[in-house]
């Protein structure tokens, strides 16, 4: 299984949501587990250590011990997202961001879970070309959306 | 053992002695180990299962999940320090304090290892009378330092 | 009384009802008090002299003097809990984290006091055996309901 | 005596020279004590309750309780100046400045005691035609200082 | 008239009011003024320099000048009340509280104009032992609304 | 004179120096002043009111009230520059930029007094086809800077 | 066209307009585009090198890089404005304020996208004289305004 | 060749140094480059078509628009790495991590640059088993190293 989404808790599924819309978007096969760090440290050693994931992508709020936790059991890459759930997600993103030398994570923005999803998909596309190509697509898209845009921009007001 | 001290990295001590020049005045034995929550996942799980300690104090700086893992593998307290590293310490302040629902962890102030120490004796104390009476007059000693210094500066300038 | 529960004023009832229901939960015997640091000095004082509990809890917004205040008249543990009225509840969590060398306070999260209700009884605990499995079993029962929420989130989508 | 200033602890002293320096100046007399909210509660109620002056000033870093504790035994002005122990003195300033409805707290700035003495100069000042004098004096002097540093101004480089 | 208040902006009313209020139930005579320290700076000048206040209050959020303006035309005390209309109001704590050495403002917490009276009604008692009597009168209520609180605490489940 | 730049203390002259250095630079003639918003408000109004520049550069930290106060007397475009005193100089940073509606400032970097040259700069250029082009010419310098470094940067270690 | 107002996403709209009414209001006659430093840099290079506006204003949320996108491709003065789509707009502030030596951008406050737009007119102004009079005029309006409110002001309550 | 990493100033080159000596024995290759998002916006532009790395890290700080700059030209990974330069490195933290919805950015902690690194390997090692090999020693040497402190620390005191 390519990816290998965590959310510290089932009540971040719209997080959840934002990312697997992308995977899907992009065909990229994933499996999605809860697994707190603090709840159930032991499920998320063994579920990390017996995935064979490439990329992980860990969606926590609060002390987001999560993708530190999963950071911690492989030396594959690890992407954290920070949700907001006090203190703006500021909270959650220093959690994640600020790890010791040693063990990295990849931090995205705040509740940025689509990002997160996107930055899998980038790496994932160093060994497969179509996928590639797909991002590069995704990038013209969003450019004509935008030229879209400003052409309407023409007629406002 | 009384009390489980539990430091991110060896480069932690300073912290550290502060903690046990608080727990040997009173009396305390404890034991110290370096572990770390993302370095070394196993080794914390396994050290605090496997110690027998009323109560655990974990020290680290910026993202600092070691009090939370601590916490997730014990009912038995868990104190946290919070040390700056970076960021005046708030990346560890706020790792440390915004724990989840149902794993609680105890936070002091940054860089405050002394008053770790001393909220653990007061546990302790709790089925140790004589702890109590320690504590009582190692209050009545800060009261009369506070009043010579009070003194003192009556003849300020 | 094992637990002595202080809030700063009638309006924090909300957080009090989080504490007192884990509280309750467990078996651990509880009183409540509206006692002010800023309002009525002194009765904070006489009530935590008078008061033979074991743990404290504090429970204050704004300028949280309340979790300090306790703790000046008593080497009981006190555990604060700081609410947020302002800023995010930043300025509580600073007001009760930041006590000065030797007298400490235990700070859990921002509106957290289902966690300073969990601490206290995990301090209770290290002199009741048949809290200590209580515990134990709160901690199974929250594995559990992870485990479930793991396996419908197989189903997402 | 006019000001009684307090002074959380003997370390504080550089705070309350600026402050005294000040005082002296205006020839406003004033009495200093040491007396912490936290280790030494009873004194600082014993104190400002005994001691019948007009205005108080109150020192403190950290978490900055001493003001409030101060202004929680009186009806007159306390004026609060944080210090910069950590986190910039942002911990300090909250804990002062955010006191709850019905008993106020004058803050000034972070390590600003000179700034404290002049605001309790301007209110002796209510009653002292003198003093009024003395501050439109002051005044006129830091106008004439930024005078001439704008003369000599004009020849820089 | 004893006191003076000064509103950045007509919209800042309801901060006003509550200041109002508690001028009011001492009996303390007030004026209230409109004006901008940005948008009408000769207007705050002149008003300040006219007005015979013993004290003056001085609302406002944002980049809060006000407080300060108000105070470089009169060494009267000023009080200062940041406003919460961006950022959490951090930015008028800022702007009122960090005042150079030499002209200082008395900052009160967040939106806390009725602090802001009482601090007023606190430096005018210096010479109005009535209004002393009536502020120990206020506290003494405060007590009593704690008591009654507490009392009804009791009861609660 | 094109330029005015504007000091809040005879001390904040370092900035003042590299600010003065690029606009030498570009032959722009330029006066400076010290006046203190808080200090001399009367001397900043007929400073401002006096003075025929195109544009303001204010200078100041802490509560830094002067670029608003500069602007609250001139519609020519005022630059503020935020210095760092305390707190990181988020205080000036945020008593700077948060303007009312209808009353701007251009605020730069922290310490940045350069960039408040370049576009003081930038703004007398829009009349000048000179200056244009030699800021045509400063940019292509640091780009030649950068290529240059980037060249030396290939024989790193 | 003397304005040019760029927009990093059409969900900016309502920025845009208080931009734009304040324009229309002065008679500054301005043209609007949408582009994106990260989804279409290219558009944003050409954009900005492709037209001969006097001016330009950026306006942008989060990682606010469009500010600084624009000024690196003109030495003509850019204006900045940060959006609150996270973290109350502090990540949009320090995107565009803390810009490096050599490429100004001007940053006006968080959501003050009227404020650009009299920053603009402000520096068009230079070279109209016809718009300094409505700017005088603008502000003349604003101190009737003022006047009004505080007149109004003396029959409250 | 692997990895490409563009720092915004030859004074970054200390950040450099940690994040090449991991790429240096890892094995992976590697080019530098100096180019700014805001002094060199076009050479940004050519570098990231030109290069055929497969993940590139960019280093920078204040508004460190560099990484964001690099991931608008490219679909491959972007490491961004957020210097202190001011602010402790918020600013660089802040503009780095709040990238919008398409383009994601991986950012590591402050000052980071060797976990860069290290997440530049974990990602080329997806695609080449040797790399992930010397991972996992990485790892074991980590642990290792910090029994080897644990045990040490046996003798503290």
């Amino acid at each position: 299984m390519p990816v290998c989404v965590v959310l510290g808790s089932a009540s971040d599924r719209p997080a959840y949501d934002k990312c697997r819309e992308v995977l899907d978007r992009f065909g990229v096969a994933s499996e999605v587990h809860i697994a707190s760090a603090h709840r159930t440290p032991d499920k998320v050693a063994e579920l990390v250590r017996g995935c064979d994931a490439d990329v992980f992508i860990a969606i926590a709020g609060l002390s987001a011990a999560l993708p530190g936790a999963v950071a911690a059991h492989t030396v594959k890459p690890v992407i954290g997202v920070p949700l907001n759930a006090k203190l703006e997600g500021v909270d959650a993103l220093l959690s994640i961001m600020q790890m010791p030398p040693g063990v990295p994570a990849a931090c995205v923005g705040i509740d940025r879970a689509e990002n997160a999803a996107l930055l899998a998909v980038e790496i994932l596309a160093l060994k497969d070309a179509g996928l590639r190509q797909k991002l590069e697509a995704y990038r013209a898209e969003m450019r004509q959306k935008v030229e879209k845009d400003d052409a309407a921009a023409k007629s406002w007001k």
